[in-house]
């Protein structure tokens, strides 16, 4: 009896409006049959590969160990973007060569990876426009059925390693910036707890906007329903919130936006 | 052989955006593999126990009898509300206690309850903000693999028993309430045919906002297209509809709008 | 060991904000235990058949040949319009007999019809408001799990045969109009290849609103990033798109509106 299939978590910025998603999974399912497939989000800001690798990277450790993630934000497609596959820590990512699968792939060992170009696996007569149909879906479905990667493309030496939006130091403090707003309006800043080398992180401000909020909080409740707060958010950054409401809302915040924090002896304090 | 685990059912308010329901799929898949996962809806309006609850209640019965349903719709997470478990005609439910999980339990039998304070099956380090990751997922996990929720928790007597908004009887008829507007623009209000206890349901008026409607049609094409109409929906409700059309759009209602329904013989009715 | 079920494909315009294609799952994995589902998408403008369609067609070649469709946009549920399977291809659809299903099936093959009339198969005292969970979901369940359509109902030799929209030869070219707008602003129009019968459909210029653009490129790289084109979609129809953008937006383009093709040698291109 073979093996049973890996399972195949999914994330694009395809939107639920179409079928686009619906026929990949058609794809997969058509070779590999049984394949356990499950969304990780499909509403990726159309065309935001770094909001794109952002979820991905977050989502991947909590999947399981034999996981394909077939990822596609793809402004590139059909131009002389390669197709790739990363493997690492045993997790394979399967997507476009434009940075997309890096943080995911590179946070959970050292990739290795391999541009995809066995074009036997692909649907025949491949488009231009839909490569997350006529090449990743029949690609990820071989290597759910246990294909290697070696088999379904050659070592690539170079593929695009994505630099997410980091932190910067000035001497007053740490400056970010809004990386993306989630569902709940959650602001969620490229800041880390690794960013803030304060010894009373608690003491710092976050200054958002013209708004200026305390140190993180442990959790919603530590504020008053409908204030702001700032929290060590599940991708691992600080977010600025509110309590049972909006924080893009309710502060004005968009991506983009900076967001600073002082250090707590900073003069501003005073 | 080990039996088929039984299957998830998840319902949250977390949205499509975001791959926060994905990661929750990843840690049930990664501690369940193979587990059959399917959502009831992620589109609960954000924190609005309400009206999770009335989306878990509608769909409980028409799931497999041995189904495990992990519902989050958490406004208190990180905060003093304990993580639960129900037990209830075979099913289970998880998730907060803070209401959420009772009508629907409590709809199929006499609810079982159990704090889930077995931290050994949660993930390790859980965080305050995402209890649905790092408590609710893991331990609905160990529930689908056959784990008796004795073994997850020990028995709670005070569970959170949400009382859902009901009808309220007047002299002139009944008045009710818009629980939710639904995607097509159905006013979904806390009326019943319990409620009416008039003799002749079909020559009652329903008031709605400024708007005077008859008594419960069978379809939606028992009016003209565009025409307003009340119909007995799929949540058990009374709902306010139209013909090919938005009752929310065409007749401006919204969540809270009273809904009220006079008696036949009422003065306004001659 | 009974054979596995057939996977089950849903399409609806159901939307996601709600529990209806929720429960739906359950009834379908309560009389299919095991089944493999998976969502082509619920994100079809509401009540809009022609949509629905134009997806399900584009879909269905993808999906596994032995795939169930249960599909459901259906403004005249609880009148007179039947439930319906059609078989071809080996594929089974199963919805309402309004033309939504036609065009998939007869894409695929030549279609055979049933009226599924049999109500022991259906939920009991299924209501007039939802036939996707009371009659569609269970045959569909009962289809996959490898029941005929001939057991379900009574061969029907006139079902609804839905004509899509398609393009008009005029003296000048071929006009044709917006079919869809999609998740990227993309404008599906009614034009195809076959449509086209010049000889060099580069040199034709595409009139969309007050815009003139140069024949189908191949890819969105084509033109400058912020820039129209026109290429040929996945959906097998000619698309106005815009590369890093939306069309919708851009140029304003709307459902409905008339998308004019020029043969080269017509007088305005000199």
């Amino acid at each position: 009896m073979a093996p049973a299939p890996r399972p195949i978590a999914l994330l694009t910025d395809f939107g639920v409006t179409d079928a686009y998603v619906g026929v990949m999974k058609g794809v997969l399912l058509a070779r590999c049959p049984g394949a356990s497939l499950f969304d990780l989000t499909h509403g990726v800001p159309a065309q935001d590969v770094v909001a794109g690798a952002l979820h991905l990277r977050a989502a991947a450790p909590y999947c399981p160990p034999d996981t394909v993630f077939l990822a596609v934000v793809d402004p590139g497609v059909g131009g002389t973007r390669r197709p790739v596959c990363l493997r690492s820590g045993g997790r394979l990512f399967v997507g476009p060569d434009n940075g997309l699968l890096w943080p995911a792939a590179a946070a959970l060992g050292t990739p290795k990876a391999f541009h995809l170009d066995r074009v036997d696996l692909w649907l025949p007569a491949p488009s231009a426009t839909f490569h997350g149909r006529d090449i990743f879906a029949p690609v990820a479905a071989a290597l759910a059925q246990g294909r290697a990667p070696e088999e379904a493309g050659t070592p690539l030496a170079d593929p695009v390693r994505l630099e997410l939006p980091s932190a910067e130091r000035t001497p007053e403090g740490v400056q970010g910036e809004v990386l993306l707003i989630d569902h709940f309006g959650n602001a969620v800043t490229s800041l880390t707890p690794a960013d803030l080398g304060f010894p009373e992180p608690e003491a710092c401000r976050f200054h958002a906007g013209e708004h200026v909020l305390r140190g993180p909080a442990t959790h919603y409740g530590a504020v008053a329903l409908g204030e702001p707060l700032v929290l060590l958010g599940s991708l691992g950054y600080y977010e600025v919130a509110v309590n049972g409401g909006s924080a893009a809302e309710r502060l004005g915040l968009r991506r983009g936006d900076a967001v600073t924090v002082l250090a707590p002896d900073h003069a501003s304090y005073r």
